[in-house]
């Protein structure tokens, strides 16, 4: 990082002069040890699951449309596909608890946890075995991926009714009232959202998780694919590979991620500010700044997506750019 | 626009849920009247002109660096090329005013306006006549880039001191307090800013611009670049081209565009904010919403290149994703 800054501080430009773009190349050397990191492949791991506690109404729509849009995103037609291809980063789908069974396909991994959560609303949501299972899903794929050669690595999501569960998640590790993190999702009504604030506080009430025990929230109100993108997460950290983080969902897995492992959050690269309003306090709770401000509130890893350009373009910045000396332009020190 | 906001009604993504991306391909359906636009070749036009206000000590550079910097562009060194060649755009500098000569290059187009403006602090910085002369050689770049093939424009500059002009355009323009929309530029201290401060009240005591006359404005205590980057804006509107702005100066250069022809501020597609802290009350006089929060505050038209990306993945949302009919996907409603 020293070593990156110092060439940053070369480069034909006012220091600092790009911002965002500095600090995340700097990181960038840091998590990859390496001064003048370059991006080669990219990888979006779209984690899958369903939920039970879409029975209470939680969600603008339902349930099947977690398989048909996981069938949707392996033929190439959703907006994360779009994205991706935009920025040339892959797209993996790893299924860990849709309650269909998806049409095979050479993009799909298949890591059944179960065929969709139990209603968090009115008991645990999983037991512990397959909070574990979730996450050691995602720590697989991970490394499947860095295995593949992939330099940075993106979180995203399917799953209705997935904000339910990132939100009681949110509520206990932030340590705040669900009311203030819990949104309208994919386009609740003011009734709507009303259920989903009480489906929560029932499951609270309920489970009691223990706040000092990611392992055991996650179980008790979280997601087969919140678990798994926690794994992702820890498993990039563990190969020293960034890992960009999508919006509200992502975040809730990054913040399971962190409570697991602290030093995980510094291989985490956060995007944008999702339209729920308990983004922002799940990104504060980690640290982290997002630098987009877009109004998404697709998931997918479509924001992560988009920023995957970005933190190339930051590398590129460190390694391409001439120098002070080499233009032979005055520094004006 | 009414055919696309249709279109992405039944894009297998609930509605509105991908925020701004969906509003700039609304948008640019609108410019380029097709209700499916498509990206093809990008142009930055990197406009170039020295200042003679940099004798009251109002840049942390010396004015020499303008032509070293025109020449480490021309040598595909700066910041701006890195990013251009990231979202695959051309870099065309257009010298409309630095002092030195420029070593020819195939994409550097040379129409010294004069070497240099006068110094604006104690009399007019140019004639009406090299007013006109400087938006002229603008509208004739961006329309040579457009007949090149371009179907987005951005617009960029390099000219030391040229914060200053453009603070003088946004207090007259804005109708506010030079204080509150002059910065630090590339890099002074808080005396170097009072300095500079006091240069532009000085200049406009001096001068009395006609606030309701842009280019008497652009005239008096402007830039030769600035008239340029509004003469592209100009001619990318009047081709029906979308027009990328980047920061601080950019978004001057608008300001005298749409004082001009107050309908150029429909093609105009603002990115980010600058530091410079004048420049959200230029975004907010010109109705135009910024995206990217990324702290820039170099210029070249670094934001604008990188927002080309952002562009060209909002026309593929639009063009590219699958329809819930066509996925067979449940839309929810």
């Amino acid at each position: 990082m020293a070593a990156a800054r110092a060439r940053q501080a070369q480069l034909t430009k006012p220091p600092g002069s790009l911002g965002v773009l500095e600090e995340i190349s700097i990181r960038l050397a840091g998590i990859c040890a390496d001064p003048r990191p370059r991006i080669g492949a990219k990888s979006v791991i779209v984690c899958a699951g369903d939920h039970g506690v879409v029975a209470q109404g939680v969600s603008a729509y339902p349930q099947e449309v977690t398989g048909q849009m996981v069938a949707n995103i392996l033929a190439g037609g959703a907006a994360i596909n779009v994205l991706a291809r935009h920025v040339g980063a892959r797209v993996v789908v790893l299924d860990v608890g849709v309650v269909s069974d998806v049409s095979p396909s050479p993009t799909l991994v298949v890591r059944k946890v179960g065929r969709g959560t139990a209603d968090l609303s009115i008991g645990p949501a999983m037991d512990r075995d397959q909070a574990i299972a979730s996450i050691a899903a995602g720590i697989e794929v991970a490394g499947c991926e860095v295995d593949r050669g992939a330099s940075v690595l993106a979180t995203g999501e399917m799953g209705i009714g997935n904000t339910t569960p990132s939100s009681a998640i949110a509520a206990v590790l932030c340590r705040c009232p669900v009311a203030s993190v819990t949104g309208t999702g994919t386009g609740l009504d003011g009734e709507g959202r009303a259920r989903k604030v009480a489906a929560i506080e029932r499951g609270l009430t309920v489970n009691r998780p223990d706040a000092s025990d990611p392992i055991d929230v996650l179980a008790k109100v979280g997601g087969f694919e919140i678990g798994a993108i926690a794994g992702v997460i820890l498993g990039a950290a563990a190969r020293r590979v960034p890992v960009v983080v999508d919006g509200f969902i992502s975040t809730a897995g990054a913040l399971v991620a962190a409570a697991l492992a602290p030093e995980a959050s510094a291989y985490v690269i956060a995007t944008h500010v999702s339209v729920e309003p308990g983004h922002r306090t799940m990104l504060d709770r980690l640290g982290l700044t997002p630098f987009f401000d877009v109004d998404f509130r697709l998931g997918e890893g479509t924001g992560a997506a988009l920023a995957l350009g970005f933190v190339e373009a930051a590398c590129k910045i460190l390694d391409e750019m001439a120098t002070f000396e080499g233009a032979g332009v005055a520094d004006g020190r």
